[in-house]
Formats: C-alpha cells, structure tokens, sequence
C-alpha cells in the first residue's frame, strides 16, 4: 500500500491557500439561468487549469463556453475525466441568506457562497489534489482531462452534442463525475448511474383574451379546464402513468441492483422529518420497497401549474392560457423522445389535441456497473480517508448528463465529492464543509496514483 | 306625457360642471382589494350628498365604511333606492394605460379614468340627474335614498349583513342598481337579474418544504397533482358539474324567461371576434341554446393555478403546495352555503380530504319578474332617451349583491346605466362615453318622475 503522507501534509499545510481560490472562484456571479459572467467564469476557470500547466481550451457552444484542459503524466496510457460544471444555481431568494451568495464566508468550520458546493467547491478540490500530485511528485500520474461546462443548472442543452463532437479529445480511460458526498451518517456514497430525464412544459391557449367568468363561465372553453383534464389523464391518484407503453423499455432492478439497496439505511424517517412529509405514495413505508420506488421507477411530476388570477382574494377571470411544467424521471432503457412521441400520441387519443408540448430539455439514464474496477477503485480508496469504503447506490434518483460520457466515450463513470447532507445546493445557505473538502481532495489523490499503476 | 324639455336642457347646459365633478371623483383612487383611499372616497362621496341637501351618514364596517344618504321630495309616500359603490379596480397594469388611471382625460367624446363607469360615472350622473329636478322643481319628486358601498369589487362582503341590519333605513318602494348600459346595436338592456357565485380557493398542502423532483418524485406526495386529481371530479370534460346533488335546486327558465332570450340578439359572432374564441363548450353554436347556457347554467370556472416553479424554462421542483380559485356560479335556487356543503361532502368522499377549501366571497342569484311594473317603468322611461325601450334580459351572467335588496328588503330591482360594450370596465383605459353619460341622466330624471306619480 502506497504511503500518502507527503500528500496529505501538503493538503493539510496548503488548505487555506486552497480555500481562498475557491473563494476568489465563488465571488465570480456565474448564473447560467440569467447568462450572468459565464464567459469570465470559463476564462477564470481556464487560468486556473493553465496555472498547473494543463493545455487549456474554450470552446463557444449554443449556450456557455465549454473549458477543456489536458495534461500528460507519467503513465500516458492511462487517462482520467473530471466532469465539471462552473455554472450556478440563482442566488434568489436574496434575503434568506445570512451572508451575500458572491462574498465567501467561513463561518463555523463552513464556507457558505452560491456554488461553493455544486460545483465550484469540487473544481478547486480536484485541483487541490493534483497541486498536491505535482507538489510531491513533480508530474502527474497519468494524463488528466478537465470539461468543465457552464449548463449543468439549465439541463447541459448542449453538452451531448459537444460530446459526441469531441469524442478524439475527450478520450479516456474512466471518468469522475461532478458530485458526491457522504450521507447523514458520514459514510461516501458511490452513486453508479443517474436517472434520464424528460421536463416539458404543458401548455393550452383557449382564446385570444381573457373573459369575465360571469359572461364565459357557461359557455367559452377554459384553458386552466383543458389542461387540469389532459394532466389529469397523465397519472392516475395511484401513481400509474397511463400513457400508453410508457413502461415497455422500463428494465427493473436486477437482484445485485436490489442487493445494493437492501445494504443502504431506511431513509424513510429522515424524509418524514426532513420534508414534513407525513406519508409517502401508494402506502409506502420505507424499507426496500421505499428505496426500490425512489430510484428505480420512473416519474412524472407535476413542478408547476400556471393559469388566470394567482394573487391574493378573488378575481372573476376565465383564463384564456394555462400552462404546466411537467418532469419525467426515466430509468434504463427509456429515452426522451420515446416518452415526448408517447405523450403527444397519448394526449391526441385522449381529445386534447389542444396541448402543446414545449420540450425543455432532458437525457436518457445512464448507468455504470458498480462492480466494474474503477467504481471498485474509487469506491475502495475512500476507505483511508473516510474510514470506510464508499455505500454503492445503483442509481442516483437525480439526473444529468452523463449518458454521452457511459455511451458515446464507453466510459465507467464514478461519482465522489464533498456534499453532505446540509450542504443546501440549489437554497439559501449553500455551503461546503471544509473537513468535507480536505476528505474529497485526499480521496483523489488516491484515486489518481492507484488509477495510474 | 310630461314635457322633459326644461331637464334635458339643464343637463345639457351644465355638462361640463357635471363632469368637472366627475373627475374630481376619479381622481381620488378607492382600490378596496388594495385598501387605498377608501375612508377618504367614502367622505368625498357623502359631502357631495349632503351638498344637494340629503341627510348623509357613514357607517364603518368591518370592511370599507358604507355611505347612507336620504332627502325627502314632493311624494312622501314613495321612495326610490339607488345602490351603487365608490371602489373601483386595481388599475395594474398601469403600462396598458394611454392616460394615467386616476388623471381623468377626455378624448373624442370618452372620459378615460379607473372607475369612471364602474362605477363613479353612474353614481355622478345620477346626481346630476337629482340637480336637474332640483333646478327645475326645487325639490325631488319623491324621496330618494342611496346606499353606496366600497367592498364591491371584492366581494361585497360585509354588504348583505349591513342590509339585513338597517332595513328601516334602507326601506323604500323600488331600486336602481348601479350598472347597465347599451349593446353593440345602441338598445338600452335591462337586467331583471343577477346570478348568484361561491368564490373558493381550494389548496393542499402535502410537505413542510418543496423537495428535489429527482428525490421525491416517485415517493412524495406531489400537492400539484393531489390538486389536478380533486380539480378532476368537479367537472368533466364535457362541462357536466359532477358534485353530488349540486343541480338539485336548479330552477330552469320559464317559456316567458325563453321568449326573451328569443328576442335578443346572437352573441355568438360578436364573441368569436372579441375574445379569439373558436368555439364554443358541447357544441354550442349560436342562438338560443348559446343564450340560455349564458345564463341559466350554473358554472364551475377554474379563475387560477397557482403551484411550484412558473418562470422561463425548467426547475425541478416537487411542490408542497398547490392551490386554485374557482367561481360557481348560481342561478335560482342555488345558495354558496349549499354549494360549499356539497363540495366538501363530494371531496371527501373522492378521497381528497387534504383539500381545504376557503371561502372568498359571495351571495346567492337573485332575480325581479321582468313583468313587475317598476321594471316597467324603467324599461318604457328609455324610450325618449334611446329611441327604443329597454330590451329586457332576464338575468345578467354576472353576479352581485343584489339578493339582500330582493329577498331582505322587498325591492324590485331594475339596472340602468352608462355603460357600452367598450367600457374596459376592469381593464386599462376604462372609459365612459359622454353621450351616454347624458343620456343617463335624461333616464333618471324620467324614472324619477314617473316613478314619483
């Protein structure tokens, strides 16, 4: 067993040096949802991988830049991806803050900064651990690629195609995706795939104005009507899609699948507490069937409705446009397009012709076999650092873009990183805990010299 | 036939002054749904009471104070009772406008103002109606008593009490109530008639917290779809209202009520052209069977939807809560009291407990027999104005708090007024034309008359 001291000394010794990149890197506005200092942040991110001599690129997209960077180390036959995103969620709602989202602030062993967590935190960590690479060694073990994308908040639109594009330069032995972190009982996990997603927005349009209800109310079609009856269609109160074949290319856990899942705590209380949820659907209780239904059965979900008067008391209207957004979760093998073709067909059948569907973005599921070596590898070489192996969880519930990075580069992706469960990405508070950001870079370490022998 | 010469050139002469008056009314914003200026409109209206010598009062409410004001005139034994309301609409939004809503503009033959036909117009030109028997008389013909409220464009809702608790004061022989107007062909309309509404908003609160739509989505209760499932069995898609019991009190129209729809004009092009509206619900395609649905149906209308994430493009969101305002409306003999009952009973027994419904307001129908001869009067007293007497509708769509006036007080309500089908009565640029303001006045004075003998 290799011996990490000199690394983890240098970790320990450089860690505030490390944190106040980070920081200089958080107090950089990079909201992709508003296109705010997405081009600044690409160049910001781009110096900082230039600094450590990697050969760096920004790519122009539809959208935001993508940062490429590479650079070669000892072992030139063995190649390691980190997928990055340097966008960030909105800051809003401001006030709920208890210190400005662009003005890092450590506070009780925490950095709080919109993105500190997801993902910022994770770029300057990663980077943390090949300083300490270069720092002991003088090289790296292995050649290094950085993508490093500026969509991830916004549903990465345009990332799959850049992917398939680059398929030469993105080339690579295995791949460490953007996030990670340990549960609420301080254990890794290891997240071996991500749910597909399709999110749409459902909308009617019944006439040119709005009309008084007291003249239309017997008489015009009501377009809050037509899209309460066409969602209404969608799922039924026991929580069956009915979109016809929705289910077909729906592969169910395998018994390894389920194995994995017998080995993960109940998270059944901690939702009841956490959320103020006081039951679950279909009279689930927690326990296998729980975690079963959480990651390996798709969804749809209503995340928001829109029609006529919203404010406070009552206004007499009879809403000329209604509209909702619609989000599937889908598992392997199901695709977006096959549910966007289903849906439409669907929606026609049953009379409501009158929907439009509006695309918003979306990916198919990916998975990586959690006994594949390098899930092993990454999962094994947190034992040192964390005081236990990673919890393999077959399947994330979350969605992303990794599909292009499994299918189209072949590529084992492993999940590892510094989140944990107050960490209030996407919320007020963000923040990152910096033991946890310390743990991740050492954990790279390990993984990077036992991925390069 | 009484000469009406002496009147019609006093309104004629004194126009101007008259809406001078006018304006300084309008220019005083009364916006009951925001609370502004309602103390102070309430005391501009009754100084302008007690300037044509009537005895005025202002009693608080718990809302907005009501303003109460008599005068006594030749005919003792006769009393006739105007209700109107000095509050008027939120004017947003305020970028719609071409004049600002509370600097009264004059252009081509239009006095552009928020509530200048809703209603301070009618209550002013009612006045200048009074000012043009006492000009001429020195005194009324009878005596005349107004209740001017200022909660009527959110519900009325302290009305009906304040009736029931002052009907000596409030008692008269007949009632003028506060709007009316012409149609698209110029015929003066009369409105023997109000329906009923039951304003609520139903909401469901299914978590403390909104969760991450990849964590939640398939074991979370989704208060967006808990919602479109209850919205659901209100009403198919084929406009049939599916609460239990709900068309039980339903009075159908009589052959005389159906003789009158035959005799107004098809709305049906009329409405296509202004609101965009390709068709009409079941089918309906014109004529009587589009009339009678108008106004003889009880309605169920989803006025709005409010739930989770509604901006630009996609958020992940499982929303905790979801809520909508629907607006029944009632023809006789429905009562809100009956409908909130059933809709509870119904909810709970389609397993939709967790659905709370708020009451926001209303009253139920109230209709006078068109044949009733103050209706007469009133309908006949157009002729000399408009060239043509009033065409009787026997209900109006709409609703107010008319029922109090009917079933407490005893009253035959006839409607009457300045309004035309370009009025924007609750839109922007709501405005009044001036040749019908006149011809308001010119009909009071001979209601008034005639009334009187």
């Amino acid at each position: 067993m290799t011996s990490f001291e000199r690394y983890d000394d240098y970790i320990q010794t450089r860690l505030n040096d490390s944190l106040d990149e980070l920081s200089r890197l958080c107090a950089q506005p990079s909201i992709s949802a508003q296109k705010e200092g997405l081009q600044q942040t690409a160049q910001l991110v781009a110096e900082m991988l230039a600094q450590r001599g990697f050969a760096t690129q920004i790519f122009p997209t539809a959208g935001a830049p993508v940062v490429f960077a590479e650079r070669s180390g000892r072992n030139r036959q063995k190649t390691l991806l980190f997928y990055n995103h340097y966008d960030v969620q909105p800051p809003e709602p401001l006030e709920l803050w208890d210190s400005p989202p662009f003005e890092p602030t450590l506070r009780d062993g925490r950095l709080y900064a919109r993105g500190v967590s997801d993902d910022k935190g994770h770029i300057v960590s990663r980077l943390f651990a090949l300083d300490a690479l270069l720092a002991v060694d003088g090289e790296l073990p292995c050649n290094v690629k950085f993508i490093i994308e500026g969509e991830e908040e916004i549903g990465s639109v345009n990332l799959p195609a850049f992917v398939r594009e680059h398929k030469d330069l993105l080339a690579a032995d295995a791949c460490i995706w953007e996030f990670g972190g340990v549960n609420h009982q301080e254990i890794p996990m290891q997240y071996a795939g991500l749910r597909g997603i399709c999110y749409v927005e459902l909308s009617v349009q019944t006439a040119a104005v709005d009309a008084h209800s007291g003249l239309g109310g017997s008489i015009f079609p009501n377009a809050a009507w037509r899209l309460t009856w066409a969602l209404s269609t969608l799922k039924d109160s026991d929580e069956r899609i009915r979109i016809p074949g929705f289910y077909d290319n729906v592969v169910p856990p395998s018994e390894r699948d389920l194995a994995y899942l017998e080995q993960l705590p109940d998270p059944a209380e901690e939702y009841r507490q956490h959320y103020g949820v006081e039951r679950f659907v279909r009279g689930l209780r927690g326990g296998l069937e729980l975690k079963k239904a959480e990651i390996f059965e798709p969804t749809c979900t209503i995340c928001g409705l829109t029609a006529g008067y919203q404010g406070p008391g009552s206004k007499t209207v009879l809403p000329a446009r209604a509209s909702a957004k619609v989000d599937f979760r889908l598992v392997p093998n199901q695709t977006p397009e096959e549910v966007l073709e289903k849906l439409r067909t669907h929606l026609d059948a049953e009379g409501f012709s009158d929907v439009q569907i509006t695309f918003l973005g979306g990916g198919p599921p990916a998975r990586t076999d959690p006994q594949d070596p390098f899930i092993q590898l990454v999962v094994n070489s947190a034992r040192q650092v964390y005081g236990t192996p990673m919890q393999i969880v077959p399947m994330s519930g979350g969605s992303g873009p990794n599909y292009p990075f499994v299918h189209d580069l072949g590529l084992p992706v492993a999940t590892a990183g510094l989140g944990y469960p107050g960490t209030q990405a996407h919320a007020p508070n963000e923040n990152m805990r910096v033991d946890l950001y310390e743990k991740h870079a050492r954990h790279m370490v390990r993984v990077l010299k036992t991925f390069a022998t």
